[in-house]
């Protein structure tokens, strides 16, 4: 690729009919230029590969130019749309991202930063594993001083930036709007994993309650590995009570969804006689019959404001650097299956 | 990680009520054990971390130990299924896999494989993107020496292994199906992209038609990308036809699943008066009302018998060493949306 192959400020300009001055603004996240205007210009830069030469020219030499990137799963709507923003602001500063998946298993974990620290990477972007409960393999991380940040799983012990979201306020927002909806008797799958991000939504889900003066019924909250099946033994657990739910705020799609076909198979109305909301907002919640309502995790800004916090920590002065959390409001998705007439 | 805290192949024996010479037969692909044995195994070797320290301890040091696999989109069921498998293989042989996303974008594909290099993978794992025209970039890993394999979406120029899909017969199977349902006026979505794939589905279509002694109608071929709006129009274009099909085979499961939309909106029952196939078997297909029959790619033998190739080129004298082809047989997935009672 020789450079004049190069995307231009003004090659991006033209294609969406604005400045350079605009586009270049946008970029370097000025307050004057509006949300909407930075998407489209940063959609645009990361399709023409744009790759600005002052940043990359002030970028210390002898690097691998590389970010590894750890995720449970790659194959996760939410993981790879995060991957996706980080790549974006990567590709601004002329680094790439590899990604290397943990498969939630404490032991491939610790794999995976043996391969990345074999990749030779300047740093790490990771989400923590479900089951990881020992953090030695981070704090190598910390200690060989490569950049580590934390995204949507943190962790509190670990003194490095954390990208995560509100699940109490995402969770908040669902029962709230199911209330909204004239439903009383609110059912919650929980997970028995009892992972911070479940506590936080089921905190979610009694305050909201609470608030709009409904009482907490024990009977109503379900544990179990919100999986496609736990979803419908919960939701026939449900129906067999003497008074039934009339609706249901899972902690997963996947949970929602088998309640939806169980629901389907005994020709209950959704969302008239039992509404249903899930959370993650996966792809395939809006080819469901109803849609599904869910809670989106806003996962490509959350992509793009990790990839910054590493650049920021990368170039910052190491006596300096001070860890950052930043919390990112989820956003309720509201389709047909909790959204009467 | 000690020694001691290793999996052995007793442990994966214990764990399946099996002998530890059968585990290892199974392991080593040994003709006597079955299939169901064989997976088995592998699964469980995978899920516990088993390392063979012979096979580790035969492979030269002072290598990466990584592979480096190039997928347009790591957010496909089918490309992080084959990831996977990759991964069970890999880790046998102590290897570790790191994905790279190419986003189909010729240029970011470049890039991918600059990254590799930087962080110099023994071996390069990829499928090609669709817009890739010029192939030099891999043929730069040729040069070099570095085993590449080439999965799913493979190329007749480079002179390396591939293994693939039989595309053909996938599309054939799923069209004598919709024969045999009783359809007669079978429509099929392609692609104007034209990549092989496509052009061999729609080869795969005309045959089964023609060994049928059906007529090729024109009117019921619609070219598009597949997506799910795309599906949409070409719905609605087929209805506004005189005579209306009676079936849709669909080379993606998009395209299917915005079909499936039109034909609910228009209180057409399926699979009745209209029969559904796609392709792909996303696993959205299992989720839909009524569930869509696809053509499943058999993506985690794809990538075990791809990381095979890649560990026999490895291993093997270079002097004798010959690129191989291997054409896997898809398996079409009877579900509602085409199965008449």
């Amino acid at each position: 690729m020789t450079r004049n192959d190069k995307t231009t400020i003004q090659d991006i300009a033209k294609r969406l009919n604005t400045t350079a001055a605009t586009v270049s603004r946008a970029l370097n996240d000025h307050p004057r230029i509006s949300k909407a205007t930075k998407e489209a210009v940063k959609k645009m830069a990361f399709e023409l590969n744009y790759q600005p030469n002052n940043i990359a020219s002030a970028l210390r030499s002898g690097k691998s130019k590389l970010i590894g990137v750890i995720v449970p799963t790659a194959n996760r709507a939410f993981f790879s749309t995060v991957v996706r923003g980080i790549e974006e602001v990567a590709i601004q500063h002329n680094y790439r991202v590899i990604i290397s998946q943990s498969y939630d298993d404490p032991k491939k974990e610790e794999e995976t930063i043996d391969a990345l620290f074999s990749a030779r990477v300047d740093g790490i972007i990771a989400s923590t594993g479900k089951k990881t409960l020992v953090f030695d393999h981070y704090r190598k991380v910390i200690e060989k001083g490569i950049p580590l940040i934390l995204f949507d799983r943190g962790n509190p012990e670990l003194k490095v930036s954390q990208v995560l979201i509100d699940d109490y306020q995402g969770a908040y927002q669902a029962v709230k709007h199911l209330i909204e909806q004239g439903c009383k008797r609110i059912a919650h799958f929980t997970s028995v994993n009892k992972i911070s991000i479940y506590k936080d939504r089921l905190r979610g889900y009694t305050d909201a309650l609470r608030d709009a003066g409904i009482d907490i019924q024990e009977e109503l909250i379900i544990e179990s590995d919100l999986q496609l099946e736990d979803g419908r033994i919960c939701m026939e657990q449900l129906l067999a009570l003497k008074q039934r739910p009339d609706a249901v705020f899972s902690s997963s799609d996947y949970g929602a969804m088998g309640a939806m076909q169980v629901l389907k198979e005994n020709e209950i109305n959704i969302p008239e006689e039992v509404a249903l909301v899930g959370f993650s907002n996966e792809p395939f919640t809006s080819y469901t019959d109803p849609p599904l309502s869910s809670v989106d995790q806003t996962s490509i800004s959350m992509g793009r404001i990790t990839a910054k916090a590493f650049f920021d920590q990368l170039n910052a002065d190491k006596s300096d650097f001070t860890p950052q959390k930043t919390i990112l409001s989820p956003q309720l998705i509201i389709r047909g299956s909790s959204q009467k007439k």
